[in-house]
């Protein structure tokens, strides 16, 4: 499991007084982003021809997230396949309260054949490492 | 079925060269405030204590959009339940190729109550006639 | 002159209730393209070493933009000189008061040296074609 | 003076692969939420009548930033007048390039009458406090 903080600015928030739901995205992706920064070596992935590429997000709107919250993105593998894996994003207040959790689907493309490499061997392990630990 | 083109610019890219996954929920957004325009009354169904609320969106990405495509966002109502409904969006390029598409599950919340109105009558009514018609 | 039309939604507004400051600059930006889409050819300029960059832009925010305002966005090249140019946008709303107005300055950087181009000859006349006229 | 530090992530780039002219507005503006966060409190302030509202920005872009490029935003006030203030924002990388900076002119606006209100007393002190400090 994975944590990021983020606090809830004005320019976070829509005509309801709400985050918007596509900011909820860049917050997931932040946190994303954050484990790639600890743990998973983007750079060195891209050298040996793979690009981590979202395929689907399926995202479920709580409740909603206001001014000054400060929110905590919990990031974990929930799933690893043949040639897809699923995040499990949760994004709570301090207060324990669910605001947003989604199933994030991503493949590692191979950059040259435009197909999702199959998850196996070092690939498979440093994933796992970067994502689970 | 009810239809908006978005141009793509510099801006919607990402480091990858590609439409960003946040912004194309700015896009589906986007089309549906179209709708409203042109068949929705937002601001009566405020009146009348009713809030447009997506609890869900469900989204796959199938090819990336790239700068100056035009995308046509395509928008229908797929289901009309007791109490929630299911828009599906589908984002394609002018020569048909499907880029993105998306169900966003809505419920028209009542704002005394805060819970999800029952949708029927009038309030049923005005869905369909705007989102189908 | 250029003009550009766009449609406040509630995406683009902040926890004030008004279009935020920084969304501005994405309509300004929205402009700049409408006016390369019809006229000024970044491709072609891209194949000749050239890249449109902003170095500075001074904004004012005079009134705020409110959910469904329908804004035109005018811009004109106001000044060109020897090696940057000036352009000024201006964003009204239909009923002619101000919300903002802008002046970008830009250059043409010449991407093999990174040096700001001289703005003479036939780059000197798309762009005053472009954008002027 | 005040620090924030914010890290470049790919949904920050846009299609030149450099943080976007509109995203830079967001970071001034997470710095300053940073400060508001720490020193000044707008919630007390709004109680009181006033609201914080940006008047201006002129933003000079120097050199881009790029993905993983740590950036320090440092804010301080740079002038106090009459009715209108100025900070100075200044975004450098780690060693100490220079990004972006940016003179940001705010008033105090008095929510019932709709104009910038005098800053002295305790205004011109709670400002002088936040900031400068």
């Amino acid at each position: 499991m994975h944590t990021t903080e983020i606090k809830v600015r004005g320019y976070h928030l829509d005509v309801f007084g709400h985050v918007n739901n596509a900011r909820y995205l860049e917050f997931l992706e932040e946190a994303r982003w954050a484990i790639f920064d600890d743990k998973l070596d983007l750079e060195n992935l891209a050298r040996d021809g793979f690009a981590f590429t979202v395929v689907n997000i399926n995202i479920n709107y709580r409740s909603p997230a206001l001014l000054y919250d400060v929110l905590v993105v919990e990031t974990h593998l929930a799933k690893i396949g043949q040639r897809s894996a699923v995040l499990h994003q949760h994004v709570k207040k301090k207060n324990g309260e669910t605001v947003v959790d989604a199933d994030v689907t991503f493949v590692m493309l191979e950059t040259k054949t435009q197909k999702a490499a199959v998850l196996e061997g070092r690939l498979r392990d440093s994933l796992m490492r970067a994502i689970e630990g």
